[in-house]
C-alpha cells in the first residue's frame, strides 16, 4: 500500500448473466453498500446454468485475487429450495452465493472451507420486496456488500452449516491404467483449449516419463461412431508444435490440457464439456 | 461511507460500442478529468443503434446504482442535428447523452426529469478537434467527467431545455380486454427471456387472480403463417415448471416475462423485441 | 483532483484473453501487488493471435487513458523466445508485453518510444513457478503491478534495450496514384466498419478537394473472381448518407473509414482486415 487508508475491499464478482446490465445492477446494490468496494469482475459469461463450467473459472481464478468477499451466482435454481450461503476460506476469504456446488472447489483452493452460513437473515437483504427469479440483486449482492462494508459479520448472516453438509459437484477425475490415462474434459476456455481433469503426476503414472515432444494418442468422445483418435505430442509450450498443430501440455494451473497451437481444438473437433478422453502411448 | 473521505462519484456507462476500444477510450477521459471516479460498465453490447434495448437496460439498471452522474450512448444520429443533453432527475442523477428517447424512461424510474440542458457549451467538449462520429469521446464522456469532478455545473453546460420537449420513445403498452391482455415484446435479455410490456395489475385485469400454475394460452407474433400459439402456465420462479417448460411470470422489475426453464424461449421461438404477443387463458 | 491523496495509478489493459476468467487472474495480480490500482478493461476481445488488431486498438485508445503503467498481451509466441518487455513512451507512460509489434504503434502514438527494457529481473516476476503458457500472470502483470506500485523501477527490470531493436509489424500504408488510391483495411471495428490506411491528405493527393456528396468508387478485395467495386460517397457523418447506404469518410482518428450508415460494411461485403482496397472518382 502506498498511503495510511485502509485498502479498498477487493470483490471478486462472477455469473452467467451475460453482459446486458443484470450484472451492473447487482455492483450498484454493492456499491450502494460499500462505496468503496473495488469489483473485479471475473467473468460473467459463464456458459448459462453450467455450474461446472462457473466452478472451475472461480477456482482457477480466485487464488490470484486478494483475500477478500468474493460473490457468485450461477444458479439455474434461483427461488427455489436450494439454499443461499455463504462460506468462509482458511485464506480468509468469505464466499457469497448458491449452495449449488458453484462454490466448493475455489474454497478448497483457497485453503479449505472452514465454516459457512445460510444467508437467512433478511437485515441484509436488499429492503425492498424481493423477487424470485434475480437472488443476486436481492440477496446475494447486499450480503456481499454489507460483508465488504463490515456492517455485517459473517456469524450474522444465518444459521450455521457444516462445510461438509454443502452441496459439491460429482468429481470429475483421471484415473490410471497401464499404459493409458482415462481422462474429461472438466473446461472449454476462451481459446478452445480443453482443459482434461488430472495432471503430470497422472500422466505419468501411466505412461512414464514425460518429455517434450514424446508422441502420444488422445481418443475424444465415446459416440456411435466411437471416439475421435488422433496423433499429437506432449509439448511444454504451444510454441512447442509447429501452427496449427495439437499438443497435450500441463497448464498454467497444473492440469492436463489439449490444445492447437494458434488454433481452437474445441471447435475443430467439435469437443464441448464432459467429453471423455483417453491418452495413450504410440 | 466507511471514511471521511468523500465518496468516490459513481458513473455507470451504457453504450452499443461493444468491446472493442471505444469504450475504453471515453473511459480514458472521463478518468484524466475525474481520477477518482467509480465507473461502473452497465452494457456496451447494446444490439448496435436499437434506442429501445438501451433505453430497456438503463432504466432497469439505474435505480440499483447510487444517484450519480450517468452516461450513455446509443446514437445512431451522432453527428446530426439530433441534440445532445443532459437531464437531472428527481433523485439527484445527472443523465448525460443524445436526445433520442434513450434516456426518459430512465430518468422517470429515477423519480422523474426535473431539468435539461442542451451540451453546447464547448468549454467541457473535448479541446481537440471534434469528430463528427465519436461524440461519446468529444462530448458525452468529458462533460460526464467534469460534472463528476464538479469542474462544470449542471446549469453551464449550455441552454435550459424543458424535459417535456425531449424526444420520447413511441410508448409499448399492454392493453387489457375480456379475457385477454395484448402485449409485446420490450426487450429479450441475455438468457433469452421475453420481457412484455405491462405488470401483474394488467393481467389479472384481463384475465382475473393468478395463481401458480395457472394454464395460459400465450400467441406470439402475427406474421403471414398467423401467431405461434402456445400452452404454457402462471409460474413464481423458474422452477414452478420442469426443466425445459415455458412459464409466463412477473420479473425482478415487476413487469411480465415469458422464459423456458433453463432455456432460451427466444432462441427456440426465433422471438425478437417488438413481436406482439396476446396471452389468454385456457 | 479532489483531494490531496496521490492519484490512483491508472493501468490500462488489453488482450485477446476472451472473457472468461484469465484477464481477472492477471488484475487480481496487479491488485495484490498495488492495491490501489484503477485498472482499466480496454479490450479483452482481440481476435485470438492478433497482433495487428490489437495494436490497433490500443494506439486508438492509450492517447485518451492518462499516462500511466499499460499492460497489452495478445501473445501468440508465449513461452518461446520472443521476449518480454517493458517500453518507455516520451508522454511518460510505460507499456508492457511481448517484443512482437503489438505495443509500438501505441508507443509512437505517445510521442515515441524513448526506451526499452527486456523483462528478465525474476524479482517481479510472480514468486510461485512460472508456467510456459500464461506469461501474463506470471510475468507481465507483476511488473505492471511493481511499476505502478513504484516497488520496482524501470531501470530494474532487466537489460536495456534500444526501441529501434524492437519488432515491428509491416506497415500498411496507403499509396497515392492519379486519381486513385491504393489502400488496405487495417482494422474492422466492432459496428463492422473498415479502418483504412491513410488520412484526407491522401485521399486529397490522389482525387483533389474532398467535399460532402462527392461520388467515389470503391473497389475491395481482388480474388480470382476481381475486387467487388461500390458506387458510395464521400461523407461527414454517417447521417450525410440515408440509413443503409455506405459513405466514405475520415474517422474520428483521422483516418479512412468506410461504413454503412445504420449497418455493417464488414458483414454485408464480407470484408476483413487486410483486404485490399481502391478509391478513386467517377
Amino acid at each position: 500500500m502506498l498511503d495510511a487508508q485502509p485498502a479498498r475491499p477487493v470483490i471478486g464478482f462472477l455469473t452467467d448473466f451475460g453482459l446486458d446490465g443484470a450484472a451492473a445492477t447487482c455492483k450498484g446494490v454493492i456499491l450502494s453498500i460499500c462505496r468503496d468496494a473495488q469489483i473485479v469482475d471475473i467473468c460473467h459469461t459463464v456458459r448459462k446454468f453450467a455450474i461446472r463450467d462457473g466452478a472451475y473459472v472461480l477456482r482457477s481464478t480466485l487464488p490470484y485475487l486478494p483475500a477478500g468477499v468474493h460473490l457468485a451466482i450461477v444458479d439455474p435454481g434461483v427461488g427455489t429450495a436450494r439454499q443461499a450461503v455463504a462460506v468462509r476460506t482458511r485464506r480468509g476469504d468469505v464466499l457469497v452465493g448458491p449452495d449449488n456446488g458453484l462454490l466448493l472447489p475455489a474454497a478448497e483452493a483457497l485453503d479449505g472451507a472452514v465454516a459457512a452460513r445460510s444467508l437467512e437473515n433478511r437485515a441484509y437483504w436488499l429492503p425492498s420486496a424481493t423477487s424470485s427469479t434475480f437472488h443476486g440483486r436481492d440477496v446475494f449482492a447486499p450480503v456481499a456488500g454489507h460483508l465488504a462494508a463490515r456492517s455485517a459479520s459473517f456469524d450474522d448472516l444465518g444459521p450455521e452449516l457444516s462445510p461438509g453438509d454443502l452441496v459439491r459437484l460429482p468429481p470429475l477425475a483421471a484415473s490410471v491404467h497401464a499404459g493409458m490415462l482415462q481422462t474429461v474434459v472438466t473446461y472449454v476456455d476462451s481459446f478452445g483449449n480443453l482443459r482434461l481433469a488430472g495432471g503430470r503426476s497422472h500422466l505419468e503414472a501411466a505412461l512414464g516419463p514425460l518429455g517434450t515432444g514424446l508422441p502420444l494418442i488422445v481418443e475424444l468422445g465415446a459416440g456411435g461412431a466411437g471416439p475421435m483418435r488422433e496423433a499429437t505430442t506432449f509439448g511444454v509450450t504451444f510454441g512447442s508444435v509447429p501452427q496449427g498443430a495439437s499438443l497435450l501440455y500441463v497448464d498454467s494451473s497444473g492440469g492436463l490440457a489439449f490444445a492447437d497451437n494458434q488454433g481452437s481444438a474445441a471447435a475443430r473437433l467439435g469437443v464441448t464439456a464432459d467429453c471423455p478422453v483417453r491418452i495413450s502411448a504410440t
